[in-house]
């Protein structure tokens, strides 16, 4: 199996280690950026890099595309002629409703489109921070559509399981935008708010223990990814602002009225849920 | 030099082994539950333990507090005539301004204060989760007053140093709790709002990257402790509240007008601030 990984940032590159770690051979790298390519070939993540990748296309049985979510649909319309019969294709994308449609309006019927998102990612960006490692343990999930065969959402699902990750869920696209708003987008969100609510020149790093630490470490965020991410899901990522919003106001209004019942109430039942987790 | 620990949960705990493991010999402990104390002998973190604190206390050349913030003032008042001369007080208690006063006002002239704040902990309370590892490159803080003498300061200080904390700041009680209401306070009510503001029976964990997990870690959280503690500093816990929620509606004014670019703005400023720290 000819396996094609385009865009080779940090997620295609770890895409690159771990698919090579976990036994599959015939991998071939695509990327805009000649020095990544350079380096790919070099660690031997790849048997081949190319700079357009029309050729390569044409050879590959499962196309596995890790790049910015605008430039999915730019690439099906570009490789729409390229594509081998029978060919799959997946994607690592973190919105799902945006595009879909558009993509398999241009799909060809004989090229099947697995639509995943590995839960898994770093803050820098490139493939000198890729990493075998970051998929283990992580979620996966499926975007089922009608069109899918059984047998191809199956391979995409064994390839996620074969490089580390311990649950793969099918779900639709809707719900995965709706729940990625809450579970990924905001706390992206608060990361960002929290650091930038901070005065300016203020030593802070001297008064942080790991809870500052950790809840601002997405603050180190890639803003041409993330910026696409929010606005393709700002309908989603609007409402459970405003949810998260309405519970800080519940903690706030406990300071002001002095009531220790209810704060305890409310950790309490954050205690409870994170225990769960 | 006798060290008496007050209060043997998860950081008195950890202060004993700490001490233990950094070569101090006569620590000794006060706590009000027996289980506790038998294992503190047990794992041999103090060479005695005490339920009832004023025979002990009376030995004592430094006492460290352990115990809830509203416990600290009780604690002086009902030990006043059991301090030996020349004593050390220190504490870990996370806001100051609350109970500084209050303190000065019942302590004896010959027994020193120093108000100390160990930046570590953990989520879980009690003796089993101590761990002689948790002050490791954190953060003490001192909140100097002008009685303190300079040597008892130095002592404090140093056993900070020999017992893994990395940096230790002198600074005032005001301005203590004003950045710890930010670096502290305000990540814990963020993570308790979050994990809150998700609805009821979902099965969220399929669906959680490493961001989700980061940012609600401290949702684990005591509720005594911390509603004394948000309760003890609510003006200025309040004020950063508000300035972070006006950070997040930036944000979501972003979304709103699907501005690109000041959204890619927040996030250089909030990666800008991230790498720095």
């Amino acid at each position: 199996m000819n396996i094609v990984i385009v865009g080779l940032g940090v997620i295609g590159g770890s895409y690159a280690m771990a698919l090579k770690n976990a036994g599959y051979k015939k991998i071939f790298g695509v990327d805009s950026n000649m020095e990544t390519l350079k380096k790919a070939k070099e660690l031997e993540l790849i048997k081949e890099g190319y700079i357009y990748g029309s050729y390569i296309i044409k050879k590959a049985d499962l196309i596995i595309l890790s790049i910015y979510p605008k430039l999915v649909k730019t690439f099906i319309e570009e490789n729409r002629n390229n594509f081998k019969k029978g060919a799959v294709i997946t994607d690592a994308t973190g919105i799902k409703e945006l595009f879909i449609k558009d993509v398999l309006d241009i799909l060809p019927k004989d090229v099947d489109f697995i639509f995943g998102h590995p839960m898994a990612g770093r803050e820098k960006k490139g493939i000198d921070y890729a990493s075998s490692e970051v998929f283990n343990g992580a979620n996966y999930l499926i975007t089922v559509i009608e069109k899918n065969k059984e047998e191809n959402i199956a391979l995409v699902e064994k390839i996620a399981y074969n490089i580390g990750f311990k649950r793969v869920k099918r779900i639709t696209s809707k719900y995965h935008d709706e729940i990625i708003s809450f579970t990924s987008q905001l706390p992206h969100a608060i990361a960002v708010a929290l650091i930038n609510s901070d005065k300016e020149s203020r030593d802070t790093g001297s008064f942080i223990g790991d809870s500052y630490r950790d809840l601002t470490r997405i603050a180190n965020i890639n803003e041409d990814l993330w910026s696409e991410l929010f606005l393709g899901n700002k309908l989603n990522l609007i409402k459970v602002i405003d949810e998260f919003s309405s519970e800080l106001e519940k903690i706030k209004k406990c300071l002001i009225e002095d009531d220790s019942e209810m704060l305890k109430s409310l950790f309490i039942k954050s205690t409870k849920r994170r225990e769960r987790l």
